[in-house]
């Protein structure tokens, strides 16, 4: 089936706010096995409304639209809506009722405008909202479905999870049920090369790569009668893409992010670690205290964006700086070891490189960058040029910096 | 004029990916007087990237496509706009020189794949692309205007202000300008109730309030025959709000972000800077090393995320650590103090606080954060009840640093 996705709102129009309800929903849609062809953004208008939905059901099974619930006059989705459906807003009186508990709750009145809100179109289903006062609303007619959302976040999501999501599932044959298989340190082009075979001749399940920085993530999914039978389908293409990929899989988890995958390797091996930054200037310890109870093993980092700071706190010689640079394999591999010694912890990982947009020159040109990483006394170095604009440069090095760090605990350890 | 946005991309389709284009790009045509009825988002498919644009030149005067301008075969929107406006595509010789220098420059050899990229439809102009290969093009025909811009935004919007912007201003009537007012350390509600009466009765300029995490801009757009005049238009309405929000102004200049208004008023006074982070565990020097050249002033940076480092690299008293904890006006002041003589800069700033989504209690909640600031022997310290999830506590914190280093420089140095 086909779903399509209008995002009504003059606020998006004008660039006040950025459209994450359109990619929660996309990628709502995709999991449930939903196609999706077009999205588009229209304002509170009603001609610009009526034919952007009128299109939309002409090319598409279901139309989601979010936004334009609201009680003010400008708020017109659900009687566009229901013109083109050709139904009439009734009166609904559960609706009612929630809204007016909803206001009683929070000591409110409630105001008349309110009261446009619990109008829903006749023989349309009401979505209950438990995060504010816009229903949802969900009419079929001839095979086609329009779906009405709320336009804040906190109530558009509660409710597509709670209501819509089981609503489109029950609508097609079977379940859909997917897996991520999260690599690090490989590639996109690469990862795709090696699964060539298997993306060419897939129906069920599929395998969709993503590539992020620094990482692939490729999504198996499955579709069958029963959630049991999608797992059973699913295990041998994951089993088969960790044996490609082996330890490059850090995870296949959807909650599990790669630096969270570096805290968990390290708590569980009992290890701390710690971090010398220079061209990246925190990005790294940023990242690791991205997850929560980090502190179980992130000791110490240090910031050393100056020679002099690399020479005081990380020891860095001063013949290094002198005769190979800051940014050197060298002043990497005495980075790590000074932040072994310095930040007292069994895993340190030093990144030294050139972010640009000045500073670059044909031996060093900008996107070089030198990681180092020290377990347990062995230290490694690896050498990279980085593509993109300063923040690309340094969000790479972090993720390879983060990627190392992981090699290194699996090897030396 | 009428503009229309349609971004290209699977990426998009699938959610895996937010539209933060459509947001800039709309923002910044509203900023020039254009108006936008519909965005719209489809995939890299020929067929229907071709019926998108089709529509939009039937309804709109302008049309901006983002994405897919890419290297590879799914790069589709380049071939489907040109074979939309009727043009042949041809090698563009100085765009192909600067594709060719862009990876020589980078020690890389050059793809067969990336000569495609340097192909511009006959007729058209090529934009040049200063942060990465694909130009961006502008095809003119029969009233309608088509531009083509790369996806990355590193790379789109660099390109809008330099080259599309201006030729944008160019084709309508009298100019558009506009000079923004850059607030920090005020709420954007206090904002807005401060400049109430300014907005309740403005016609020409205009001033558009926009909330950033910490900051609130503040963008003055006046129209005009000649940009002299709309500069006097501009003029005193900028001085007036610069009367009114006093020293919380840090800039008026588009360029200029909080960390550079901080690292450049360091550099101006002579002084250097480290820091001594906990919970925000090196965002604070991250950002500072945003700004290219922040090597000149900021010296030294200390992620203590633990107790122990707290201690061990700053100085932080067992006994303040036991008896007021982690998270408290008094270890932030040591903290910071601390940093002052390990890092061995004239100003130095401190954070402490609670991130979440554990660890908060009925007396230190989730999002409670102190902030330090030493400034030549002076150490001021604030308490923050930020709001949100971990990220967005932690990016609170980070500007409220750097607007209390800011304020702190004014008044003690």
């Amino acid at each position: 089936m086909v779903v399509e996705l209008i995002s009504v709102g003059t606020e998006l129009l004008l660039g006040n706010i950025v459209n994450t309800n359109a990619a929660y929903l996309a990628k709502e849609c995709a999991g449930l096995g939903l196609s999706c062809y077009y999205q588009s953004v229209v304002g509170d208008n009603w001609e610009r409304l009526k034919a952007a939905l009128t299109q939309a059901l002409e090319r598409s099974d279901i139309v989601i639209l979010s936004g334009g619930l609201g009680p003010t006059q400008d708020d017109l989705t659900k009687e566009a809506a229901a013109s083109v459906m050709g139904m009439e807003l009734k009166m609904d009186e559960e609706s009612f009722k929630r809204i007016d508990a909803y206001f009683k709750n929070r000591g409110i009145e409630m105001t008349e405008n309110n009261r446009k809100q619990a109008l829903i179109p006749e023989g349309a289903m009401a979505v209950q909202n438990d995060n504010g006062t816009a229903p949802g609303v969900i009419m079929e007619k001839e095979g086609k479905r329009v779906i009405l959302l709320p336009g804040p976040p906190g109530e558009l999501k509660p409710m597509f999870e709670k209501s819509i999501a089981p609503y489109l599932q029950s609508l097609q044959p079977g379940i859909i049920s997917s897996k991520t298989v999260k690599i690090c340190g490989i590639g996109e082009s690469k990862v795709e090369d090696m699964i060539q075979d298997l993306i060419a001749g897939q129906t069920n399940p599929t395998i969709a790569p993503y590539a992020k920085t620094g990482e692939v993530h490729l999504r198996v999914t499955a579709r069958a009668e029963e959630e049991k039978e999608a797992k059973k389908l699913i295990k041998p293409v994951v089993k088969e893409l960790k044996s490609r990929f082996g330890q490059a899989v850090y995870t296949t988890k959807e909650e599990v992010t790669l630096e969270k995958a570096v805290v968990d390797l390290l708590d569980a091996n009992g290890l701390t670690i710690s971090t010398a930054e220079s061209c990246t200037g925190g990005m790294l310890g940023a990242r690791l205290v991205n997850v929560p109870g980090a502190s179980k093993v992130y000791k110490t980092g240090f910031v050393t964006y100056s020679n002099k700071a690399k020479r005081k706190l990380l020891g860095v010689k001063k013949e290094t700086l002198e005769k190979y640079g800051a940014v050197s394999e060298q002043t990497a591999v005495e980075m790590a070891k000074g932040c072994a010694f310095a930040g007292k912890a069994d895993v340190t990982v030093s990144v030294t490189g050139i972010a640009g947009p000045d500073g670059g020159t044909p031996e060093k040109p900008v996107g070089l960058v030198y990681i180092g990483c020290c377990v347990c006394g062995t230290t490694v170095v690896k050498k990279f040029q980085f593509i993109g604009n300063r923040a690309k440069i340094r969000e790479s090095s972090v993720s390879a910096a983060l990627t190392l760090a992981r090699e290194c605990i699996l090897k030396y350890h």
